[in-house]
């Protein structure tokens, strides 16, 4: 018997109108659909898609406690995984649907390793949070020869400092709690006026604040730094 | 009088499904496409979208020499934006059709410095070939707190080798004609085994290669060699 396949959708960062054609093909037609969801409530990635929806698929949705006490949290993924591979053994086609795209630091990753080696992957991919912050603040990333570096929030100071002195462009991803650390580093370097700062980048409520406009405990998850070294480039 | 919007339209890497909703409202209904092109011939960005299009709209080609005496081939895109400033001066909405993401290494760089001052711009971001690449290559780009570097091809060997051996993660660009100055930085750094070639993502003649497949001279302008040394990261 033919295995499913497993499918991972991008579905872009958070507004509506930047799913793509064929992310709405896979989802609406796939038997079954996975999504991630905290806890309690709604998933930010379903509701993205929701109204394209047919509404007659089997769900499956990967619950994450907001505090996980391992990362990643294992045991979520692994009975994930178990769950999505015993549809894939069966036959059906199983639709992951992810914010963004699902190899840009997705959690889509963890089902993948979990399962690639088993059943046939397709990933489609999606719009990433890093073109669409830079879209929302009408800041060019990278253009001609510049190197783009993406730098996690959670690196350590000094790490974090090296690889900014380093770079022409700079996105700094998952600021959330670690924003008075980026902060710091950023004075230290002199580069805090070439900093621009967005939150929830094309969602309902997008927010562009200045460095001194964020509170350092108030930076959520969704939030990131674009740093830009060479203004001159694009002109 | 309202002067019209300069939109940048981001259509993805080649795939015509993977062109989002907001990308195809904007570009069915402005008065105006403008869209690159070689000296000759028909237009990539332009194709991705073609069936899409009323056939009703004003268009602006915008038509690059295929060895530019100066880079950027500043003439054409002066003339470029003096075209389009006309349009908008005179209210008219200029959509400006871009492969791939317009701020991701993108030629719309060129037509936003000479215009975003004296008009109104709204960039729609669009799937990248970074993301593109990594998911036809079945490829994770980056997990969890890895550093990601864009390399741009061009780049001087000893630099190249430098921004490498840092990354934990990198997405090499425009490999082009450098891809015999590309094999020899990743061979020395002991990487060619952790490197995968892609050339024209997406596009119905799409090829992966192994780095010894690819001859020294052939490599396209659109193809790309990601690189990352820790394949653990996902499982």
């Amino acid at each position: 018997m033919t295995t499913g396949t497993l499918y991972g959708v991008g579905v872009g960062p958070g507004d509506p109108e930047l799913v793509t054609l064929k992310a709405l093909r896979i989802l609406r037609s796939a038997p079954v659909l996975a999504w991630p969801a905290p806890e309690d409530g709604p998933s930010l990635a379903r509701e993205i898609v929701a109204a394209h929806l047919p509404g007659t698929q089997r769900e499956i949705p990967i619950r994450m406690p907001l505090v996980p006490a391992r990362f990643p949290a294992q045991e979520v993924y692994d009975r994930a995984a178990e769950e999505i591979g015993a549809e894939l053994e069966a036959g059906a086609d199983v639709a992951v649907i992810c914010e963004g795209d699902p190899f840009f630091y997705g959690s889509f990753m963890y089902l993948y390793g979990r399962l690639a080696g088993r059943f046939p992957v397709e990933v489609i991919p999606g719009v990433s949070s890093l073109t669409a912050c830079a879209a929302a603040l009408g800041a060019p990333l990278a253009a001609r020869n510049d190197v783009l570096t993406v730098i996690p929030g959670p690196l350590a100071e000094d790490e974090m400092t090296a690889r900014l002195a380093a770079a022409d462009a700079a996105a700094i991803i998952k600021v959330g709690r670690h924003f008075a650390k980026i902060r710091t580093v950023l004075d230290a370097l002199g580069l805090a006026g070439d900093a621009r700062y967005i939150e929830r980048a094309t969602m309902a409520d997008q927010r562009i604040l200045t460095l001194e406009e964020v509170g350092a405990d108030s930076a959520p998850y969704f939030s990131m730094i674009l740093v830009h070294k060479r203004t001159e480039a694009w002109t």
